[in-house]
C-alpha cells in the first residue's frame, strides 16, 4: 500500500450562506485546495454529501463541481454515509491513491442546509435514522440523543453542567478561527441557563444548521516528494471506518459506541500509536453527549468517566488532550456532509503550523472522528507530520 | 496494486416488486453473492443508490443495509453517481481489495422507483441533470435523449426504423433471463409501431422504472486462491471512470460521448487490450441512442455508423459483438443505482459459463460500461476469467 501525503487544503467560512449555491461552495473549496497544493489538475474528485438531492434538488453532485471547477474528464462519485460522508470521501481518496489507480485526488464536502426552511432540513437530517422503526415513530436526532444524554446523566450520576466545558471548550476555540460560525465565547452559566430544545439538550448542546465546504489533495507519498512537498506534507498515518446497527434501540448498550471502538482500535493498529500518542482529537460533537460518549469509545476515558476530560481542563488548547481547536461541530458549525472534511483540514493546519490563535504548542499526531446518524457509521483517521 | 477477484454474484429479479422493501432488496442480492461465494463475513460493503433518500426517506443505506443483512461492524458507504452509481459501488470495492485495505468487499447495488408516483420517480430521476440549467428549463432525460436522437437522425441521414436491431436483440435475449422484467420477443414492426413518447423516442427506446439490487463479492488474488476460488473467480482486467460536463448544451459536440471514449480507453490500456478483443459488451441502453453513441464513442464502430452494427447482426448472441447478452437495460430493467452491478453480474454468467439459454459459445473478456446523466459520469470495467 502506497503513502498518502496531504498536500492541499481549502475551505469556506461556515454559516447561512445564501449569496452562495451548493456547486459555488464546492467550488470555492476545491479551487482553495487545488491552490494551497499547487495543481492544476487532478485524477479524481470525490465529494461527501448527505443531502444535494433532498435540500437542493440536485444529485450527481460530485461530476457537476468537477464541471463546474473545470476539471473535465476526472473520475467523479459522490459518497454518502449520513453526517459521517465527509471522512468517507477522504477515505475513499486515500484507498484511490494507495491502491495506485490515482496519483492526485480531491476529497470534498460540500453542505447546503439553510435554504430550505428548518423543518424541512430537519426532516432532510432524519433521513440518516431508520425510516421504519425510528423516523416512523417521530423520532429526531435531537429526540435520539436527548434520550442518550437521559440515560447517562442517569446511570453515572452525572449533573447537567458536567457537560459545560465541551461547548464552553469548543465556543472559546472558535473566536480563534476566522471560518467558525459562532466566534464569541460562553460560560458556564450561560450553558446552564441556555433554552432547551429536547430536555436534557439545550441550545448550547447542540451543533447548528449551516452551510460549508471544505477540501483536501491527496497525492501519493512519492508524487509528493517529486514535487518538492513532503516538507509542507501531512501524512495519512491511519483510516478506518467501522457500522453499529443504524437504530438505537437495536444496540445492545446505547452508551457504548462500538464503531467509534472498532474504528479507533483499527486507526491505532494501522499507525502502531495508542490513546497516548495522540496530540489533538478532532471528535464528532454534534451534541454534547457525542463528544463524551466518543472520548470513552475510544480509550481517552474511562466508561462513565468522559465528563472528568472536561472538568480537569485536559481538553482545551493547553490541556494535555486539546479537542474541537477550532470550534468543533458546536462552534465551527456541522455543514453536516462537509464537516469530516473540516476536521481533516483543521488537523493539517495544526500539524502545519498554520492554526493562528489557536496553534498547540505540541501538534504531531492528530485524530479526527467523524460520525453518521446516531453512531451508526463511524470513521477514524489519524495525520502525522509527513 | 494487488489483484482483485469476483468470487460470488447475486440479484433479485427486476420488476414491480411491491411486496420488497429497500432494505430487503438489498438484503436477497447481498445474501444471494455471499453465499454463492461462499463467506458469512465481509470488511466492506459498498452501495450503488441514487434515489433512495428522495423516494424511499432513506439515506445512510449502506450501514441499513449492512445492520439488516447482519454484518456487524463492517465499513459502509452509498456511493452516488446518478445512473452510474452501481459500476462506482463497485469500483470503489476494487479500489478497496486493490489497495490492501480490505480482502473481502461486498458491492451492491439497489434501486426502488416503483413505489413512488410516476411524476415523483420522473422529477427524482432529474436530479442527475444540472438542476439550475437544465431541470429548470423543463429539461427531462427523455426529453434530452430524444434531442440527441433527433440530432443523430438528421447528421447522419439515418431513418427511426434503423435502431430497431437494438431493442429487438435486447428482447430476444431477456426471455432466456429468468431475472429479466420483459421477457418477450418483439418484432421490428412492433418497434417501429410503438407509442412515441417524446419524437422520435418511442415506448420501445425506453428502459424502464422499475426496482432491484445486484451484488457482488470482490476478494483479493490471494486470497481467491486461498480459497480454492480461483477456478470460478472471474478477474478484474480493468477499472476506470471519466465525466464530461453535466449539461448536455455544454459540450462541444453533443453525440460524442467523451467520458465513454476516455474511460474505454483507459480501461484498453489497463488491460492491455482493444476493442477487437472484447468477447461480450455490456453496454448502457437506456435508451437506443446511448447504445450506438457507445458503440461508436468505445471504438467498436466509427462515427455515424454504429447503427450499421445492429443491422448487421453483429450485435445478437450469435454475433461478433453481443451486446445486452441478458436483455439489457431496455428489457431486463434499470433499476438506476443497481444497473451498473447487473451488467458485471451477467458478464461474470457469462464468464463462468452460467447464461443459461442465452450462454455464448465464447466468453473469456467482457466489457461493461455504465452511464449516469445523458453521459456526463462513465465507468467502463473489463472482466476476464481467472
Amino acid at each position: 500500500m502506497r503513502d498518502v501525503i496531504i498536500t492541499g487544503i481549502g475551505q469556506t467560512p461556515v454559516g447561512e450562506l445564501w449569496d452562495k449555491s451548493l456547486r459555488h461552495l464546492g467550488h470555492d473549496a476545491v479551487v482553495a485546495a487545488m491552490q494551497d497544493a499547487g495543481i492544476e489538475q487532478a485524477d479524481a474528485l470525490y465529494v461527501g454529501n448527505m443531502l444535494s438531492g433532498e435540500l437542493s434538488g440536485q444529485e450527481h453532485l460530485a461530476t457537476l463541481i468537477a464541471d463546474f471547477v473545470g476539471l473535465r474528464g476526472i473520475e467523479a462519485a459522490k459518497i454518502e454515509a449520513a453526517c459521517a460522508s465527509g471522512a468517507a470521501a477522504v477515505r475513499a481518496g486515500i484507498m484511490a491513491v494507495a491502491s495506485g489507480m490515482a496519483d492526485v485526488v480531491i476529497a470534498a464536502g460540500v453542505e447546503k442546509m439553510t435554504d430550505t426552511l428548518p423543518e424541512d432540513t430537519t426532516a432532510g437530517l432524519a433521513l440518516a435514522a431508520d425510516q421504519e422503526y425510528e423516523v416512523a415513530e417521530g423520532a429526531t436526532f435531537l429526540a435520539l440523543n436527548a434520550m442518550l444524554m437521559q440515560r447517562y446523566m442517569h446511570e453515572y450520576g452525572v449533573a447537567k453542567r458536567d457537560f459545560a466545558p465541551f461547548p464552553v471548550n469548543a465556543h472559546a476555540n472558535a473566536q480563534g478561527n476566522p471560518n467558525a460560525m459562532f466566534r464569541m465565547a460562553i460560560s458556564a452559566e450561560k450553558y446552564e441557563r441556555a433554552p432547551l430544545v429536547a430536555p436534557p439538550i439545550n441550545v448550547m448542546d447542540s451543533s447548528p444548521i449551516c452551510d460549508g465546504a471544505a477540501a483536501v489533495v491527496l497525492v501519493s507519498g512519492e508524487r509528493a516528494s517529486a514535487f518538492g512537498q513532503g516538507k509542507r506534507g501531512v501524512r495519512v498515518a491511519a483510516t478506518a471506518a467501522a457500522t453499529d446497527t443504524l437504530a438505537v434501540h437495536d444496540r445492545r448498550d446505547p452508551l457504548w459506541l462500538e464503531a467509534a471502538y472498532l474504528s479507533s482500535r483499527r486507526a491505532f493498529a494501522q499507525a502502531g500509536l495508542s490513546p497516548d500518542d495522540i496530540d489533538l482529537f478532532e471528535l464528532h460533537d454534534a451534541f454534547s453527549i457525542m463528544s463524551v460518549l466518543a472520548l470513552e469509545a475510544c480509550g481517552f476515558a474511562e466508561r462513565g468517566r468522559g465528563v472528568e476530560l472536561g472538568a480537569s481542563g485536559a481538553i482545551t488548547l493547553g490541556g494535555r488532550l486539546p479537542i474541537t481547536t477550532m470550534g468543533g461541530l458546536k462552534a465551527r458549525g456541522h455543514p453536516v456532509g462537509a464537516t469530516g472534511v473540516y476536521q481533516i483540514v483543521e488537523i493539517v493546519q495544526q500539524l502545519r503550523g498554520e492554526a493562528g490563535a489557536n496553534q498547540l504548542a505540541h501538534a504531531h499526531v492528530g485524530m479526527a472522528q467523524n460520525i453518521g446518524g446516531s453512531g451508526a457509521t463511524i470513521l477514524t483517521h489519524i495525520l502525522a507530520g509527513a
